[in-house]
């Protein structure tokens, strides 16, 4: 059985929980019901490369520890990283139900998105709340105990509270039906994807393995932060290349990044570079719905040659990283933890 | 000055204090505009009878264990029970920015509803997460020192989890467009009440207050709740009561229950005791828009005496609390915390 698969076994074991932690509030039926059903529908389904990193990086940290390279993790030491990994699927889930209201989308991992099903409508915003304080019961049950429940629980609020500072920056700088480009700019797209994306993706899973591994040095924290915020900027480059780049059978969608008016790499590139010609047709024609709009876009990206761009700084920022990898301090977090990363998204196609 | 303008004073504080802290996110300027506009949109403007239950509550703790009944709170004591009381108002909030959309709710304190603010619409739903969190954030600047630290963080979960679950029944016993008086029922109304609305306006203020006055036996907690649950249930029949007979020009609004479906403990008492033909009407004719509809369910609880039943059971809940209080152990909790609750809300008329 592969890692993953066990990873996806466990969560049943986890709604069990859930739901018997509701009759502790004596939920009625029909309560308990809904909210399994939007357990199931909405936290998997997933990639779940989120929560799978927390049980991968505990497994490099215990390897290093342990001085033994073929090192296994215990049936405990497994179970705990597990719960921790679908706390940040939990997170996920409790940002996307409401992102997708927001965002007016229409389909979320090949399925209608859970406010759109019938009978759920705005009750979604609800269903998003207790998604997100099942975090909490959760982490209480099975970490109360153990000393750095306090920092864990924090974390997740600071995490989850970044999170959303990066959702709000985004949210006004790119507003669906209001296109206005000189709003955009490298500065903004650097501060969403590091706030909206990065904290949670990247270093969230990182420092619950570390807090796992009994790692409490405000060092080793920041050295994966350092490390893997500028890991998750290189990944949602990527993610914005090939929205428009990516082969759709191999991205699984067809990229509408430049339709929806989003806050792209790509775009605000083009705006660092265009003439004054090519803003005025970028002004015009970006996050419009015709395809000849799109095409318009998608012909100047190529003149501006973005494609190129992107290639030199992927290459540049795969040196980057990998210097701030080798320059780090092996003793507070095993450069292995950072590698295992980096060879999951580079030059990645999918 | 009178204790309430005090407290509505040390507002803007509180908001320069998050806002500082937005600091340490990097957050851009216009991040930071938006999240001040919607601190002051939303938080301010009720009547804050939550907030201010934290500070009278602790006062009546301090008199009672200084044995000087005329103990004044010291600054100190005043500015931590006033934070406290802006969390719960913070955590108000949250749940009115979100209820409103889940509502279609059109005015909220005499203004358009948040989100039906020009260019705000589906953003609230991120506000009203930017709010929640907040309130972590300002217990972890001001009471991180505390033992009690980790039990008021467990409290605020708890209570939010416990206030969504109600809203969550709520949302599926009586869904705005769809009129199903079958699916009413005594025992759904209490839960309803007790979780979306007793546990956080009557309980959590108390027991904010238990916290801040340093008492930490679970036995304390458990009889505010066995007294406040109840209380806060009166609370809600009197206020379902005021929507339907209550002066307009007392209660500042003109009640629309009826009309909004609501799952109130008139229509519910009127279920349980009408005939068939009353019933079939009710059914026609509840959480309909016209005036004519309207009049026919009033008609019908008429015919019921519904208004009696009211004042019956307002005489027995009374009696009912009253007696709860007088046999409560007041080495726990002083009785004068409850008589303090009792007085203001009994026989209230807005």
């Amino acid at each position: 059985m592969t890692s993953k698969q066990q990873f996806v076994d466990f969560f049943p074991r986890l709604v069990d929980d859930l739901l018997q932690d509701l009759d502790q509030l004596e939920a009625l039926p029909e309560s308990k019901a809904w909210v399994r059903r939007a357990l199931d529908y909405n936290v998997q389904g997933g990639k779940m490369n989120r929560g799978l990193s927390v049980v991968d990086a505990l497994a490099v940290l215990r390897c290093n520890a342990t001085g033994n390279a073929a090192y296994q993790l215990t049936e405990a030491e497994w179970e705990r990283a597990t719960i921790l990994g679908w706390c940040v699927e939990l997170l996920q889930a409790f940002f996307l139900i409401s992102d997708d209201i927001m965002d007016s989308s229409i389909t979320r991992r090949g399925q209608p998105c859970w406010y759109r099903q019938p009978e759920v409508g705005m009750i979604a915003i609800n269903d998003a709340f207790i998604v997100e304080m099942m975090i909490y019961r959760i982490v209480k049950k099975y970490f109360r105990q153990d000393s750095f429940y306090i920092d864990l629980v924090e974390l997740l609020q600071d995490i989850t509270f970044k999170t959303e500072m990066g959702q709000n920056l985004d949210l006004i700088t790119a507003p669906e039906d209001q296109v206005d480009l000189t709003r955009f700019s490298m500065t903004k797209y650097r501060y969403i994807v590091k706030y909206k994306t990065s904290y949670y993706s990247f270093y969230l899973p990182v420092a619950m393995a570390l807090l796992l591994a009994g790692v409490s040095e405000e060092r080793a924290f920041k050295q994966a932060e350092a490390i893997l915020l500028p890991l998750g900027e290189y990944f949602q480059i990527q993610d914005d290349y090939l929205d428009c780049y990516g082969a759709p059978e191999l991205i699984g969608k067809i990229g509408t990044d430049i339709q929806d008016n989003k806050c792209s790499w790509l775009i605000n590139q083009a705006l660092l570079v265009a003439s004054p010609a090519q803003l005025e047709k970028l002004h015009q024609h970006y996050g419009k719905r015709t395809s000849e709009d799109v095409a318009i876009v998608k012909a100047i990206y190529e003149e501006l040659g973005i494609q190129k761009r992107f290639h030199d700084y992927e290459a540049e920022s795969f040196n980057t990283i990998s210097k701030l990898i080798s320059e780090a301090d092996s003793s507070l977090v095993p450069h292995q933890v950072f590698l295992d990363f980096m060879n999951k998204i580079y030059k990645r196609t999918k």
